[in-house]
């Protein structure tokens, strides 16, 4: 066998090691997607109520996890990103009302077989841009045929009203690499200001919800 | 065969025929839901965006039907079901953006197989207690194993934060028949003064993406 | 309050308990259904085959949990039906090869956060009628907000033909209460050996598997 | 702009009404899923069973339409992909029983919204190598923002028997091109008698079938 066919063989299995590897991501969102539901159907019956709306998931695109290697300066290696990722298997939970987020954060977090490592909470201290969001990084064990893995995924949580502004706003970043400046600016200070009417939003619908329930335990 | 067994075979009958009624209903939502998905799929890969961010729908529960009857002065029978009540099948359409509903209505509107037989504009013209969303009442042909059948079905179309204020006064709603009508009259307060600045909201959603889209044509 | 109000409250509960105990067994079997997921996710890219073709899963019905506590001389309390039943939360899972079903049985087995209870192999010891299966009764940690709480699952291992065998016999089964023996012996022998010709099929199969895979190991 | 420009953006052109394509025979395939599921859902409520066991898709990859284009002498284009190819949008029916075949074959045949191009019955005359299938090539009219379009599907229908030995004789020819042509001769060889066993198997169980539903009808 020549040189050339060992390279391409080395290719070869860096291929195959990379879609194991984004496997074991997609297995950690499935456990924690299980353990989110298992969360909601509890509360729906227990409480006939649902804190979360929706539960969605990415996994990390292979040029963003070349990018964002390239950035901190690490070679693209499976090592590397096990280790310097914490965003490569991404969980987003849409809540109904910002105490809810409070709450399923809390829960998770109580679960002895999950280990938190960072906390970022974008609520309480929004982003400039406007952005809030409660963000975790979490540990997870995954079950594989060779044993017990732990897996990192990141959780962002937020309301359904960030959850949009949210999704407007990237619409915008997406294009940011265009000359037109002063319209970009523009655009920006509209998006600000409306991160605010939303919040509002979010705390009136916290406050009415608190006004039926206190109702409710009246009567 | 005697009186009795005959009035317990008119009885399964019935329901019988109740449950075939209701699984028609069933499939004219399908047969919806599907010319919604076909919309959606269509504007994520010409125009790289989703108009629809979710699908949900529900069929009337016995009772309602029963109760609806009633107060319309009809028997509970089949027939009646079939030509009295608009809203046996339901579906919601949950849209980003205000001129995307009126989108969707329009293109559903425009199929030749579909008959729109009642549209009402609660955007236009809120209900009282601030209620937003579009109503269509239009006829679907479903092919059953003995032939083509038209049938109703109600299709609530509405935004994000639209939807978000009907859960929550839905929920309300649910609980009126308690005494404490104080309490009750300042939630429903609240509740229309929350709907303004909702769409107040969706206006400046609406205007931001007009602006992003300019944006982008100009560059 | 009087009696009679005491006797409804205690009802209520009693429903309301019963339903957190279905709810809590549906969590259950998510749990089982995330392990065997990630197990078959595995596969697909590690080795580039399914050994799960389809998972199915039941809630044992109130009146079955009820006809089988009273067969126990149990009497229907929760407590009973925790400790005295170990079918209410089932897990069909259907394989394409017989030697799938050993794999994915140790592979459950071996994980540490799973107890195997028991285990009857009904491939290896058909029934009298001709049901083939493996079965395994198992404790799965579920997180709830108030706590780790390990619940029962009866999890079926089959091929796709010993399911369809199976099906079959379940609508013969299911008639059983009517008069005509005679009819339904020859049926019943009929399926019997009906059984032994799918074992046969299923044997052949996988014969040729491992034919094929051999063959490609050589090349 | 120069003629460089020029050649990529013809190219990005193509590149995107390719994907518009794909998204039209992916809409097709929705549609005939949902006619299929509307049958399906009428049995059940109607008649106490489902004769379609599961229905899955796929669209052709770029790679395979190419190579096929190519074989008939076809230039890659997208009116040439409309015309000349028939089977770009697939969808696959696995019946329980054999006779189910031909009634959802019929059902769909005689819905007027759909035209039937062709039909190949290799369940009545089996390929050589053991290939049992019905296979029919319709059209179906989809709903798109810019009107009603007609686009083809290939819908193959066949038992869970049939479906079981097409993915294991699948699997055989996947490795086609390798040189050991006697172990592939012996394999080829089993799998064809094991066609035999499994046709005998579908006629069996059809007979068990029939023979539980005359046992049903007397009692």
């Amino acid at each position: 066998m020549n040189i050339e066919n060992n390279v391409e063989l080395e290719m070869q299995e860096k291929v195959k090691s990379f879609a194991n590897l984004m496997m074991m991501y997609g297995c950690a969102i499935r456990e924690v997607k299980t353990k989110l539901e298992v969360l909601d159907d509890e509360f729906s019956v227990r409480y006939k109520r649902n804190p979360i709306a929706t539960i969605k998931s990415r996994i990390k695109k292979p040029a963003s996890i070349y990018r964002k290697l390239k950035k901190y300066g690490l070679e693209p290696t499976e090592e590397n990103i096990l280790t310097g990722l914490h965003d490569v298997a991404g969980v987003r939970v849409i809540c109904s009302f910002i105490d809810d987020i409070y709450m399923v954060a809390a829960l998770l977090a109580n679960q002895d077989d999950i280990t938190v490592l960072k906390v970022k909470d974008y609520i309480k201290e929004p982003k400039e841009n406007g952005y809030r969001s409660y963000h975790m990084i979490v540990e997870v064990p995954v079950f594989f045929s060779r044993g017990k893995t732990p897996m990192k995924v990141e959780i962002q949580i937020r309301t359904i009203a960030m959850d949009f502004w949210a999704s407007l706003e990237h619409q915008l970043r997406y294009k940011k690499n265009i000359e037109n400046v002063e319209g970009h600016e523009e655009i920006s200070a509209k998006l600000a200001e409306c991160a605010d009417t939303i919040a509002q939003t979010d705390r009136q619908m916290q406050e009415i919800k608190r006004m039926i329930g206190e109702f409710n335990d009246l009567s």
